[in-house]
């Protein structure tokens, strides 16, 4: 049986609820500067300052939280280099639960001590896709662990909603928001929420050029595969899937793209301006506004920061 | 006359509220990373998030706030290359006065054009102090411009008081407060807020060990010259005054000395960790923690961030 996607709003506010504990409740900051380039009202939605530095901690807290006893006993593992794996050791560790990451052999000493440094244990594996699903496989069958996935999971898209369920708390009346898309789970997740607690606001996501499955996805009905290119915002190579997208078809009004340069650009301006740290996935949203003001004009926009998990040694200014 | 230094607290509450308008009331941020590695219980005041990027802002505004007419009328003036020539820009601009920068010509363009950017005018000069000093004091008597200082001068002092006023009244209870020293602004006016308020709280300077003239001067008890030497934090290399020393000698506990890689690696773990942008001279303050937890261990521990203008194409790590 396939589970229904949308779940409702009384659900994702009490999810919210019960997640409280485990997450922080992240500032939301402004810029008079950005307001008058954009001719827009903004508000960003820090979640840079996120445990473990990304919102993925609220998908993964909510799906720790789902998990029953005997569950909770097989442990959880996912396969990832990003934050996800970071975010899924952190939360299984603060739900007394065993995590498992399995990880290309390539992936950053940075990122393998993050994991390390949440309590989840790496098993490492050749670099490629085929090697990580297979690795994963091999891990699952043989322990019984939970799979968890990145983005195209009930539980994680419902987690993901409360970023904006946070910031709709705050701030009354936005018009549009936009977040940064990969996987699609914060989309996903930014969607659910925002169109069932007002059914006028305007849903954006914004990819890089480079990467631009979501874009065509939206723009065919089908989900189109990885274009496998290079992009600095290396969080959103991955593709949409059948659990979110649904909700995205729906309830996106487009997805947004952008370049490279563009991507930096709005990077160091946040840097710069803002003294925040943001990585290049989160300066996605950022450049797409600044690209294409005339969408956000004269509107108050949310914007959510995704994640601040830059690294500062390959900083691209 | 000399005027008396020592501002008694209703004035500066007062000038507080006066100034409002005119400045960010800035967030305190919390690290449980940092509270678990030092044993304190530490509440970092975002000086970084101040308008123009750093707490210079407040001295500047209460300067040009307390003008007359006349005076407002021939300008303001400063020799300055750093936080307090973009304060002093954006503060007399706010105000409808004409502000002028001597800056030395070898001052960066980035330096440059972010005073420009706030309303300032520049004259270029010579890059020795005694040039800085005479160029300026050319223009005064040329212009009858008012000269204002950066950091020995009376409003100056009491506008940089009204940073932990804001502290003191969200964290209740501190028992100890650290800041960065280089010319005694700051430090004067923490001290000076903060013993009137609470005469137990303990008052920290933090500088690095290369230009140590501030803590000579507290050993010797007469001020002493700049040392000259580098130092990565380079808003620190100016000298105590005589309107800062007084108060700086009656009330600052000590002043903690730190070297140049612990104030790098200071400054990259609050990047890394709490994913904000401070500069070099913030960093020391953080350093002296870091390096001396033992006076802060078991203590309420404000930390005011004073700035956040780090230059990205220069960056230590």
């Amino acid at each position: 049986m396939i589970s229904n996607p949308f779940t409702g709003i009384e659900e994702l506010l009490q999810i919210h609820r019960k997640m409280g504990r485990y997450i922080h409740k992240t500032p939301v900051m402004t810029s008079r500067s950005f307001n008058q380039i954009t001719g827009s009202e903004c508000f960003f939605k820090c979640e840079n300052f996120q445990r473990m530095g990304a919102f993925k901690m609220r998908g993964a807290i909510n799906a720790l939280l789902h998990l029953n006893p005997e569950e909770k006993l097989c442990g959880v593992a996912t396969h990832s280099s990003g934050n996800f794996a970071q975010a899924m050791s952190l939360a299984a560790s603060l739900s007394g639960v065993k995590a498992t990451v399995i990880m290309p052999e390539s992936a950053s000493g940075v990122k393998k001590d993050a994991v390390r440094s949440y309590g989840g244990n790496i098993i490492e594996c050749e670099s490629t896709l085929k090697a990580r699903e297979e690795s994963l496989d091999k891990f699952i069958s043989q322990t019984g662990a939970i799979s968890l996935h990145p983005s195209n999971q009930k539980e994680v898209i419902d987690g993901n909603s409360t970023a904006l369920i946070e910031l709709l708390n705050e701030v009354k009346n936005l018009d549009t928001v936009i977040v940064p898309v990969g996987g699609g789970g914060l989309l996903a997740g930014t969607a659910l929420a925002g169109k069932q607690i007002n059914k006028n606001l305007e849903i954006y996501g914004a990819e890089p050029t480079n990467v631009n499955d979501a874009f065509l996805s939206l723009q065919t009905g089908i989900i189109q595969p990885p274009t496998n290119k290079f992009t600095i915002a290396d969080g959103l190579k991955t593709n949409l899937g059948d659990k979110n997208f649904p909700i995205i078809k729906k309830w996106v009004n487009s997805i947004l793209l952008v370049e490279e340069d563009e991507i930096i650009y709005a990077m160091k301006w946040i840097w710069e301006r803002m003294k925040i740290i943001i990585e290049p996935s989160s300066a996605v949203a950022v450049a797409a506004i600044l690209k294409s003001p005339h969408i956000f004009s004269g509107k108050k926009t949310g914007i959510i920061l995704s994640g601040g998990n830059a690294e500062l040694s390959k900083l691209p200014f």
